[in-house]
């Protein structure tokens, strides 16, 4: 630690992104990626032409991006922000809407980044308990004193929250701001995007790293009201006006046009946790019943955390975490047939293994 | 402006870059980019495959980015912090450094940027007056009593710091923070990046957006000592922890890996400049005498304005300034030879096209 860092931050505990090891080829199912690659425009777009383009500067404005985004999202260009990734996108939220001390709420079991968030602009954070379920009730959000964020569908548990229970508590709250963070809305089919160029409270936030399989890309969009996008543009350009360089644009350009490809690479997804969770329960795992591009799930017979390891020296990644009310679980993403296949085959040997070592015992205790 | 916007930024006035029309092509020399391409290395490196590998998140920690940066400049790779463009990188100095209301000292003529700033981060702000001719004296930073920001080279005017005045401030001044934002020094082959890593309360920061030829793949780069950067790292993962993506951070690698392309990129420009300044003067412009890759110029027959006006109507965009003390002049940048003849042909036609309206003035007065 220099001398001159602000005291603030001297105590902060920056954020833990999934890990990424390169001791040796992984199946990488532990950050909700993918090894599906973006969509065939994307390649056309990144031409030479395009890289060459790259002497010049970017447009800071993000025009025709943020055109593109509209346009699918059936908003106007003046109700879409666009940024490098969601945590940049979210960030310019909270800098431009939350001074020090203000206070900010959300579950307790989320995605971890919001505490990070709330520390770094020294934010008041409350976090509201989930139900013993995992579920949020939207009822402990409505009579609160501060500004909300949640993710939907959550993270790690998959599950959503309904659309007209957040159009409720806009309703009931126009003078608190409502933070929707909708990265894996794609694989819900629920949304608020609608809503969210309708209340001037209200700020929805997207990503392309999940359903668009574009996560090393980072890219991300908010939509809200016509002041809310003003207010964060003007803070971005207060920051870093090319926030997206004019290479990142024209693949993003490209991905957003190509809806059949998401749609079925969605489809594609959503049919493989619907047979991964199968294939998991009739081995004895408790699932929660996720509409993300994951699945959250423990075993009886084998603590998650050493699942956790001894599908890492099978060469498959997941994400346990050590939080009290987590660490009973395991959350797997889901990627190709295939991926989903060697993942079964890895977890079937392992509780063998563990069955047999139970068998030995117990014939031992004999 | 939204209800919920932060007082502190109501009245901020965001920066304005250099415009980018797109009504016709445009000879662009307002910006300080260039229309040479990146280097040959860089389109190799975004391969398909390269294209592929965005499914998934890039580093955070951007060893392998750090270590490239590092090895050429003949630094630790702890030593180095990389970012999404020398403007983000700046903002996360000034976030990690600075807290509303602490004091910050630069030039009155220098990159707007650094009002910008002055102003994001709520900081006091005294902006010291350069000498008439431009040049900054570096004894009027001996002695202050808050950190300090140069660009060296200066923009808009080119001139240069010697390094051994910096090194005499910033030994004299160990508790101020001295940072030296270097886009162009490259140019001027003068640099302090060895004292970067010598003296705990220096850092310089550099660009990939002039001398490599990438203002659109906006990648900037910070070299201080360890603790400096462990500690704008820490505010980096609080704020966007992915902030260059995979395929950003190929081709930086590939660009700064090529130090044979930069060189003769440089030594490209230079010459150019040498020439075009030369053309400047022998048709009576004044120049000052540039390090970098533009140059900062008028001409006793023609205001700065109209002559910008002119040559944009001619399909050639320059830079010129409302400041008081700058709009007697006009930034030109310098770009490939036949840009320079083309920009020389049109000036030299403005210049007569002035020179006949006046005779013609003169034939009716007599």
């Amino acid at each position: 630690m220099s001398i001159f860092l602000v005291d603030e931050y001297k105590d902060m505990e920056p954020y833990v992104p999934g890990e990424q090891p390169k001791d040796k080829p992984y199946i990488k199912l532990n950050a909700n990626e993918t090894s599906m690659p973006p969509s065939p425009k994307v390649f056309e777009a990144i031409s030479k032409s395009e890289i060459w383009n790259m002497s010049y500067y970017s447009d800071p404005h993000c025009h025709e991006f943020r055109r593109a985004v509209a346009e699918i999202y059936h908003v106007k260009e003046e109700e879409v922000f666009v940024g490098n990734g969601a945590d940049e996108v979210l960030s310019f939220v909270l800098m431009s809407f939350f001074r020090r001390g203000m206070k900010i709420y959300f579950p307790d079991i989320t995605y971890g980044f919001y505490r990070t968030y709330a520390k770094t602009y020294g934010l008041d954070m409350e976090e509201i308990p989930v139900k013993d379920d995992f579920s949020i009730d939207i009822n402990d959000y409505m009579e609160l004193d501060g500004d909300i964020i949640f993710a939907n569908p959550n993270n790690p548990t998959g599950l959503t929250i309904p659309t007209a229970d957040i159009e409720r508590l806009v309703k009931r709250n126009p003078n608190r701001m409502v933070i929707v963070d909708e990265a894996y809305a794609d694989y819900s089919g629920e949304t608020c995007l609608p809503l969210a160029v309708k209340y001037p409270n209200l700020v929805v936030v997207r990503t392309f790293s999940k359903s668009r399989n574009m996560a090393g890309a980072h890219i991300g969009f908010a939509v809200s009201s016509r002041d809310i996008i003003e207010d964060m543009n003007k803070i971005k350009f207060s920051f870093n006006p090319f926030n997206l360089n004019s290479v990142t644009m024209a693949a993003g350009i490209a991905a957003v046009k190509d809806v059949d490809y998401l749609h079925n690479c969605v489809t594609r997804i959503v049919k493989n946790r619907e047979n991964f969770q199968k294939e998991l329960e009739s081995i004895g795992f408790h699932v929660i019943p996720s509409k993300a591009n994951f699945v959250f799930c423990y075993h009886d017979a084998i603590d998650s955390g050493i699942l956790c390891e001894k599908l890492k020296e099978e060469g498959i990644l997941t994400r346990h975490f050590a939080d009290e009310k987590l660490t009973k679980y395991l959350r797997i993403t889901i990627g190709t047939e295939q991926e989903m296949d060697v993942v079964l085959i890895a977890i079937r040997e392992i509780l063998d293994e563990v069955r047999q070592k139970q068998s030995v015992k117990e014939k031992k205790a004999c």
